[in-house]
């Protein structure tokens, strides 16, 4: 059932409760990457789904502009309907394309931040005979991370970020692949859904051609031991 | 001025106050580490100083043997005359040489545990005419990251353990060094001095021809917010 949900910044989303629906990953995916907003920013987020993480993004900063790309057909028109009914047109433009296609529907170089909530697991044994969207944005059916980081390095112009939020077993391939593409992680911040837990999602800044140098941030606390949001969480889903 | 402290488990080591004298890296790497020894393990600490690594493992597992490989002949003699002191000539054999050198002093895929503390600086810009034993134990005047892990990768054997501890923002160059060398961190934990603070030490662990997959640990967290030491660094002082 479609349903139009209200952000934290007023705009509106349709959301689909039989597909995906955007999760805290995309909340603090949007609030780590708005830090590179500061004029006019070119913003691409790639597999952006329901459009969550541009229409998260849009308010903070007037002068940014925003592309979304989606493969899938459905989820894109959704998105285009969303940024329509918040009449965002000339902020955010929806694109239904595959990311392993950039290199035909962009210029190279030509955004300066690119942002991605990609699938986060390896892939989907025996799950290829349901290729829902559910399957689609959690397992790398459609796209792996190394089709993801070479999309950014494609799209980026030099000096431009990337910003991500994976899980932190694949760390290693992450570095791997930005390596290949003469990209640095210059920060990296671990996301605990408890205090003494192990981090369950990392958010990373990566940027083309930078020196190298990496700042782990202090760990981002989800919940407090009784359960509740931690201060920082609510502040994050009410700014 | 040389003089004789007490461990934890009650060995005597000599340090020279105005030469490098071991720090809570060197614990927290002891202890890291010491979750490799199950039996027979074969273990070499690179860059061991005065000793100190071999000297707070040694009664973590019976069984076990360490070496322990210093370039400084004074730092040396000093580490073989405490292993002698605590009669543990049979389980620690402190060898003169150079980390550039293993492949002359041992044989190759010889043990099973490498460990190393190394220098965390990059270099040391116009050192060069004072290069004193804490320069050397702090700056990569003698040798450098990627000297440690071609050394760990020529010393261990098939899925044999690699342990270190660093300064998180080389991460990047830890990674790339590792995956070149077929090694792939299993393991990691940041050491953070205060709860909301960034992390300004690394443990990882690393393994040979291991599957691709880190876990990253809950944060170790050095003191309260009052300075107090926390209960965690507390039990690894004192265990």
């Amino acid at each position: 059932m479609i349903k139009t949900d209200i952000l934290k910044n007023g705009y509106k989303i349709l959301q689909d409760s039989e597909r995906f629906q955007f999760g805290i990953d995309a909340v603090l995916l949007a609030d780590y990457a708005s830090k590179a907003l500061k004029g006019k920013e070119n913003v691409i987020d790639l597999g952006t789904g329901t459009g969550i993480i541009p229409l998260l993004m849009v308010n903070k900063c007037e002068t940014a502009v925003f592309t979304g790309l989606e493969v899938q057909k459905d989820s894109a028109d959704m998105a285009a309907r969303s940024v329509a009914m918040n009449d965002l047109e000339r902020r955010i433009n929806i694109v239904n394309g595959d990311i392993k296609d950039v290199a035909k529907l962009f210029g190279k170089h030509s955004f300066n931040v690119v942002t991605c909530n990609p699938p986060y697991m390896i892939n989907a044994h025996g799950r290829s005979n349901e290729l829902d969207a559910k399957t689609i944005a959690r397992h790398e059916v459609l796209c792996t991370l190394e089709d993801v980081i070479a999309a950014a390095d494609y799209l980026l112009a030099t000096h431009g970020s990337f910003f991500m939020i994976h899980r932190p077993f694949r760390l290693p391939e992450i570095f791997s692949s930005l390596e290949k593409h003469q990209m640095e992680m210059k920060s990296m911040r671990l996301i605990h859904p408890f205090a003494n837990k192990e981090p369950n999602m990392v958010l990373i800044e990566a940027r083309k051609n930078a020196k190298r140098r990496l700042t782990i941030e202090p760990p981002l606390i989800v919940r407090y031991d009784d359960g509740e949001y931690t201060e920082e969480i609510q502040n994050i889903y009410n700014k």
